[in-house]
């Protein structure tokens, strides 16, 4: 009988088809298995070289003429650099102008080379920067709420082939950041203890959904994840809001970002995926009731008209076997 | 400069793209244009003649030897109508037994016709056989929440090219549906009023982003759309849940829907796309806050890291272009 299952974090229900079920090596792509790309493109904006391609670099790193890591304004912006924040509520009508920060940030010089395979300390660049940047955003008046995120492939939105991750500060916090904060705050009031840290101390005592662990991170996969292979990346220090991480967890966060994605990318052959770090906001740095993580989305099945018009989801894999596939897979 | 909307409804902010807008016609689909189907597939479990392919019909209309719809378990049920509805709380784990309704509702015996190409009379049909497993799963003890829905092509979530729709009665309440109510229940105690009445009212007088009108329903692009072309078709009559349809009302219903649909499918080349009733459920049937309604779903972009991570959508249209396209597109 398929069972139901309650995402504590999100209070989403989840239908998890235990019997009709997938096997996991179902979900690797068939196609045209991993994709290879050149190192370098003569007409890819983010090959060096090309750097006259976008705008103006806000970070290169190190600035020295080469360059590991390039951040640049995104050259079709969904929010406006320029301009001031303005709140208009006309009955029940309410606009905000569209201002905010939206920057690229290019993940290395080498076309061909997914996050997966890169170098530790490339990614330790990468985080780093992607720090500098958040705290970069953070600051500026007028966002509210800042998102760093990763689309990789067709299916998770995108069809630049240079790996690159994004950062948006937008002017609203979002009402499912709100909505997911005031559940992690009741359970604060109700239990005295941070529902993130419990779910985290409750994978780790199972462990049958731990995919892999460092000194300052665990990557699982969820007891209710929404979808095959979803897996969340999570620090063991309790910390509300990413700009709070450590350089030697930063420097963890790397490794074990890069081996996740790795274990990915030669279990199911380099599917598409999203990842997300979700945080408090600036404003909540420090709160006790909310933990920031980063979430990995691999793009391996469609959103219907079930979930589009229930809100509930339905898993056509076991998390269990999920993990336990992950973990056998050597991680390069 | 782009604008955040307010979706007043969901509570959700969209970022409407206003200045790098598509223009309606670059949403079409390109790559084949519209589908051409056969009229009857052998192999098709759909199709007249098969009917031993699927289980046991629970409702066949007419029941006399042929018949114009005809509704089955899904062989490849997500919940299992068979069990009891049982609760399980361990700590903060929560899981409930996959039990419930779900049915496949096959919407015409030829394979050919997508929904916007059918008579009014069979749409008819279609949605009195709606109405009517509505009420059947309504009353089953185990079943909380009901969702009828359609998936389109593909991108979709559907391979069967056989038009039909589906209908699941879940043993939950999903969090997104009470969040939604709640919302509503808060507009109506501080305002007195329906916020569906209200918002209907609003796109009644301002008519920029209605598409179509009959006597009892209205179809319109909401102001604060989260994708492309993206619509509702809301009752004027204020109904908290969709079993409360009149039967003058559901043959109106019928009506504008196959119109509306003939208008995406001639206007932009038959597009992938979901549909979904969104209604109270049953125990809060007669509540002055909440209105049931149909929301068509164009799936014409991909939802990325972004919207995953963060809960803020980005439209790449605009509202009211894409209604004043559609007011324009014959139906039919």
């Amino acid at each position: 009988m398929p069972e139901l299952r309650h995402n504590v974090l999100t209070r989403e229900w989840v239908i998890i088809a235990t019997e009709r079920a997938k096997r996991p090596h179902e979900f690797a792509r068939k196609d045209d298995g991993k994709r290879v790309h050149p190192p370098y493109v003569e007409s890819c904006p983010f090959c060096p070289g090309n750097e006259q391609m976008t705008p103006p670099a806000t970070l290169v790193v190190p600035n020295d003429g080469s360059w590991k890591v390039r951040v640049t304004p995104n050259k079709f912006a969904a929010l406006s650099y320029e301009g001031e924040r303005q709140c208009s509520f006309e009955g029940i009508r309410r606009t905000v102008t569209g201002v905010g920060v939206h920057e690229v940030i290019i993940e290395s010089p080498d076309h061909s080379k997914s996050t997966a395979l890169l170098e530790d300390s490339q990614v330790e660049t990468l985080i780093d920067t992607y720090l500098d940047r958040f705290n970069f955003a953070s600051q500026d008046p007028r966002v509210e709420q800042v998102t760093i995120f990763k689309n990789h492939g067709l299916a998770a939105g995108t069809s630049l082939e240079h790996p690159h991750s994004q950062i948006i500060g937008s002017p609203m916090i979002t009402a499912q950041i709100r909505d997911r904060m005031i559940n992690a705050l009741h359970h604060f009031d109700e239990y005295g203890e941070c529902i993130f840290c419990r779910v985290l101390e409750m994978e780790l005592k199972e462990q049958t959904r731990v995919v892999m662990e460092t000194e300052h991170f665990v990557t699982f996969v969820q007891f209710a994840a929404l979808s095959p292979f979803s897996m969340l990346i999570m620090p063991r220090r309790h910390m509300s809001c990413f700009s709070e991480i450590s350089n030697a967890e930063a420097a963890d966060l790397a490794g074990i970002l890069r081996r996740t994605l790795a274990k990915l990318y030669y279990g199911l052959m380099d599917p598409d995926f999203n990842y997300a770090i979700r945080t408090a906001p600036q404003e909540a740095c420090g709160v006790k009731y909310f933990h920031w993580y980063l979430s990995i989305i691999p793009r391996l099945t469609k959103v219907a008209g079930f979930e589009l018009g229930s809100g509930m989801f339905i898993n056509s894999s076991l998390p269990e076997e999920n993990a336990s596939f992950l973990r056998e897979v050597a991680a390069g």
